[in-house]
């Protein structure tokens, strides 16, 4: 089901500003039993987002009604709300009087529970993402990027492409974010030159801190990744998937990324009980 | 007047990939008496653009024929086509078989007789242009620098914001490209890291070969742009435009601004008449 500024239509504006310019930003995250999984989270960074693009924000209550009208009785389900600025004239600039258009939909989710249980394939992409600090975090839709990336490999059996940046660091997957375990101890790129910086992402440097976990958010080199003892990728649909295949090395699920996955699960569990 | 797909409609998909991830190109030129000027050069970038994205791009004989339809009779109109990869499933993954939408719009164009006779006020902007080399040229879907750059100033008095890139070369206008000319001589900066090759900037440069005029395609600094004898700035739908104030240094349209402006126009004049 499809909800465009709160009715029931699947059509938005050919003058939509989302699409002359990718002018708006957007979530996905799944919804158990018509409610949406850490909606609290997911609105602060949708709002945080488009306050970086001076975007109005439809208000919370608002998209959590239209959030449980697309999921009905659906036991799980993935949802995508973009917000766009509007329909506007010819031309980039915008004016504070501009309204927004809001697209909230869901897709029913199988859960992918051997991508979870025995980890994933991985392969690292040849594009290198761009550097722009004026974006950078942001979820916002000019994802030309990562559509090219993706576009990197046909083949099933891998599920996601490694990014680096113009100078060589890993920075995250296609659709998630990366993290490696080292003696205990976890890292996960900087996104504050490109990247997103997810709200899974958040939430497992916020448990490391939580369990006085190490969790460095820095500079990682392929090496880096190469040379973890557990690597793991994040996203809210997804949880978090260990790699069991790294462009071919071949490695086991941890007990960091074990702990991770419970921690994950369980806080969620906890919120929709 | 807005056709999609060919029909006499104003909406497309909310699941467009244009809008969901600016997974698309366009277009936007004059078109007179209901035919669009310098056609051929303008599809013929569409299709060049859409080729780096692997889009598919419909026949140009289809494409002027909605041009024709949406001027109608108006002598003088913007037009703006805008070609994206169609509706898809969740997922920045895209298949060969996959559709495209297409949107054909036009508004009535007034020409700015002032600005190509007396010049236009310009100033730097403060963000800085990502160097994405694989998308570097293209006008595609994903302009949220554009809108960035063009929400620093509100003032009417300023035509357009000049970017430099992140290491500080100037790249472009918001929406034109940038010629100097030195002693008789023209540079461009080159936008095989970032920036639009617009048809324009193209035609410029061809010109200027057949005259035996030099004309550098090279990096340009800031202070490049400052010493220049003369400084314009080109688009399909202004033609040239003379700088006559740039940031604060007034400028008189020079000789070389002149015979630019008369060789797009005649070369126009000649084709339409």
């Amino acid at each position: 089901m499809i909800l465009v500024n709160g009715e029931a239509r699947d059509q938005v504006s050919a003058m939509d500003r989302g699409l002359a310019y990718g002018d708006g930003v957007f979530r996905t995250f799944p919804a158990r039993n018509g409610a949406p999984v850490q909606w609290q989270r997911q609105y602060a960074k949708l709002a945080r987002d488009a306050a970086v693009l001076e975007l109005r924000v439809p208000q919370a209550d608002v998209l959590e009604t239209e959030v449980r009208t697309v999921c009905g009785d659906e036991p799980a389900c993935a949802v995508k709300i973009i917000v766009t600025r509007g329909a506007g004239a010819r031309g980039y600039r915008y004016t504070a009087e501009g309204g927004c258009t809001r697209v909230v939909t869901s897709t029913p989710l199988t859960e992918n529970v051997s991508a979870q249980r025995e980890g994933v394939a991985v392969r690292r992409c040849s594009l290198r993402l761009a550097h722009q600090p004026a974006l950078a975090g942001v979820k916002h839709l000019n994802r030309l990027e990562n559509v090219l990336a993706r576009a990197e490999w046909s083949d099933p059996r891998i599920a996601e492409g490694i990014l680096c940046d113009v100078e060589g660091y890993v920075i995250a997957g296609t659709m998630t974010n990366i993290f490696i375990a080292v003696d205990d101890a976890l890292a996960t790129p900087r996104v504050d030159r490109c990247g997103v910086a997810g709200v899974t992402r958040e939430r497992v440097i916020e448990a490391a801190a939580l369990q006085g976990v190490a969790c460095a958010v820095t500079t990682l080199s392929w090496s880096d990744i190469l040379g973890a003892d557990e690597v793991f990728l994040v996203n809210s649909l997804n949880g978090a998937w260990p790699v069991r295949d790294l462009d071919g090395q071949v490695r086991m699920p941890g007990p960091m990324t074990r702990w991770v996955q419970g921690w994950l699960e369980q806080a969620d569990d906890a919120q929709t009980a």
